[in-house]
C-alpha cells in the first residue's frame, strides 16, 4: 500500500519523486525501459538551467540519484492499466499489483512514424528515431534527417560531426526548430537542406540502400543513395492504458494544478497537453503534481489512515 | 530596439533569458537589486533537480553564467513603467528608456508583513525577513520565527543551528510546510513550538529586546526575552508597476502558455497566479514564457523588421 504511485521515470516523474519523498508520501516509481526516458537518449542537453552542456543521460543520472537521495522506491516495470477501490487506485504491472492513494502520470511521449514505404521494414537495419543511439554506426557514410522542429534540426547537427553528408528534409519551406539550432545547420558543410521536400520511400536489400525525396514545389522526384534515415516528426504520448479526458493527439487534459479528469490522478511532462515539451517545463509539472497529490492524500485522510509511519507530524511538542 | 525585455533577474526570468538568447530574440534583462532574487538569500536549496544540495547565491550564479553564455544582456536597473506605442512597448527605467516587441515579467515577489507593533520600528535593528541575511548575527542568542510554511520551518531550522534557543510560532495548531521539514523542527533540541500562537508586539530600546505573545487556545499573553524575530508569514509580488489583470493578492493571471490580460506581456514565476512558488516551476514557466513570446513576436514581422540581424533564417541554401 503506497500514498502515492509515479509511473513513468523522465524528469517529470523523477522531480514528483524528488518533491513527494520530501513530503513524506510513501511513494513507489515504475519505469518499464529506461531511468530519465528519452532524454536519456539525447547527445546534449544545453537548455535546463544550471547545465550549459551535459548529455542527456548524465542529467537524468543526476536526477535519479537526487530522488532516490530521499528515498524514492523504483522498481522496472510496465503499468497495464489503473482501476478503482474504493477511494484508493490498483495499479496493475507486469510484476502484480499494488494499491495506492494517488497517481502521477508521468509516461512520457515517443517518436511518430512517417508512414512511408520501407520505413517498418528497414528500422534497427537503417532506419532510426534516435540520433545518440544509432548514429556511431553511420561514421562517414551518408544519412537523412526528416523533420523540421528543435529534435530535427539538433539531431541533423550531431549527426553531421559523425556521417560524411547529411541531407536534412522537411516538407515546409521553413523550420520551426530554435533559431541557433537553424544558424548551425546552415553553416555546416556537410548538411543539404532540401526544403518542401517529403520523404516518399526507404529502399535496399537487407539493410537501407536510399530513399526517393518528392519536391513539392516542382513536382520533381528522385533518388538519394544513402545508408540511414533519421525520422523526427513528432510525438505520441504513451497514455493508451489509462481512462481519464485527452486531447485528440491523446495528451492528458489537466489544469494548472496538475490534476486530471479523474480524481487522484495527476499528471506531468510530455504525456501532458503542455505548451512545451522540455526537461525545464516536465520539472514544473512534476513539482506541482506531487504538492496537489499531497493535498488530495491529506484529503482522504478521514477515510484511511496514513500509509506513512512518520505520521502523525502535528502532534503537540512545544 | 530589443525583441524582447525581461523583467526581474530570478530563476523565471533568467531561464526565459536562456531560451529567449538560443531562440535568436534581441533580448535585455533589467534586475533592480541582486541577480538570482528571493532565492539568491536562501542558505540551501534541496529540491531542484539535478543539485541534491546548493546554496541559492551559488544556483543562481549558474543561472546567470548559463544565460550570459548565450548572449542575454544584463542591466540593473529599476523598471518604472510600461506603456503602449503601437504595437511596441516603451519601457521606462530609472537608467531611460527602451523599445522592445515583447515584456516577460518575472519580477517575483517579497515578504509580507506581520503588522504588529514594533515589527516596522526594529526591521533591521533584530527585526528581519531573512534569515541567511542576518542569521549570523543571533548566534548563541535567542530568536523567534514567525509562520508555518515550507519557509518558515525551513529557516527555524537554519537558524537552531545558529542561536541557542528558536521559538517557533505559528497562529495555527498545523504546520503547512513540507512534512520532512516538520520532522526536521520537531526533531531540533534548542527549538520550542508554539502552535495556535500570535506574535502581538516586539519590543526594546534600540535593539530588540522581547515580544510579547498570545496563546490563542487559552487567550494568555506572555512576553519572553530574546534578540531577534524571524517573520515569514507570506509573499507579496512585484507587480504594482504594470497594469495587466491580476487576482485579488497582486498575482498577475496568466493562461498555460504564460499570457497575460495584455498582448505582448508574458510572465513567468513568482509574480504570477501559479500553484507553487518553487525553482522547478519559475524555470517551467520562463521556458514557456520565452517560447510563445517568441511566437508573438514572429506574428509582429509583418508590421516591422526584426531586430535581429541574423535574420532572415529560412533563406534557400539547400
Amino acid at each position: 500500500m503506497y500514498d502515492l504511485v509515479i509511473i513513468g521515470g523522465g524528469p517529470g516523474g523523477l522531480c514528483a519523486g524528488i518533491y513527494a519523498t520530501r513530503l513524506r508520501l510513501k511513494t513507489i516509481m515504475f519505469e518499464r525501459e529506461l531511468i530519465g526516458g528519452q532524454i536519456a537518449l539525447t547527445d546534449v542537453i544545453e537548455n535546463y538551467p544550471g547545465f550549459p552542456s551535459i548529455s542527456g543521460m548524465a542529467l537524468m543520472e543526476k536526477f535519479e540519484e537526487h530522488a532516490r537521495s530521499f528515498g524514492l522506491e523504483i522498481k522496472m516495470s510496465s503499468v497495464e492499466s489503473i482501476t478503482a477501490d474504493g477511494s484508493l487506485k490498483v495499479i496493475k504491472t507486469t510484476e502484480g499489483e499494488v494499491k495506492t492513494k494517488a497517481v502521477i502520470l508521468a509516461t512520457g511521449a515517443k517518436p511518430s512514424r512517417l508512414g512511408v514505404p520501407g520505413e517498418v521494414d528497414f528500422t534497427g537495419k537503417g532506419v532510426s528515431y534516435c540520433a545518440t543511439c544509432d548514429g556511431p554506426f553511420f561514421r562517414n557514410l551518408t544519412v537523412m534527417v526528416v523533420g523540421g522542429g528543435d529534435t530535427a534540426l539538433k539531431e541533423a547537427n550531431y549527426l553531421s560531426k559523425i556521417a560524411s553528408k547529411v541531407y536534412l528534409v522537411h516538407r515546409r519551406d521553413q523550420f520551426r526548430g530554435e533559431k541557433i539550432q537553424q544558424e548551425r545547420v546552415e553553416a555546416a558543410e556537410n548538411i543539404e537542406i532540401l526544403r518542401s521536400h517529403i520523404l516518399k520511400e526507404v529502399s535496399g536489400d537487407k539493410v537501407v540502400e536510399g530513399v526517393v525525396v518528392e519536391d513539392l514545389k516542382t513536382g520533381t522526384v528522385r533518388d538519394i543513395n544513402l545508408e540511414g534515415v533519421f525520422i523526427f516528426v513528432g510525438i505520441i504520448p504513451t497514455t493508451g492504458f489509462v481512462d481519464v479526458d485527452k486531447d485528440k493527439s491523446g495528451f492528458i487534459i489537466s489544469n494548472s494544478s496538475m490534476e486530471t479528469s479523474e480524481p487522484g490522478i495527476f499528471v506531468a511532462g510530455d504525456c501532458r497537453n503542455t505548451p512545451l515539451l522540455q526537461v525545464a517545463t516536465a520539472v514544473g509539472d512534476g513539482a506541482i503534481a506531487a504538492y496537489t497529490a499531497e493535498a488530495y492524500i491529506e484529503s482522504l485522510e478521514d477515510k484511511t489512515p496514513r500509509t506513512e509511519k512518520s505520521q502523525p507530524s502535528a502532534k503537540p511538542t512545544g
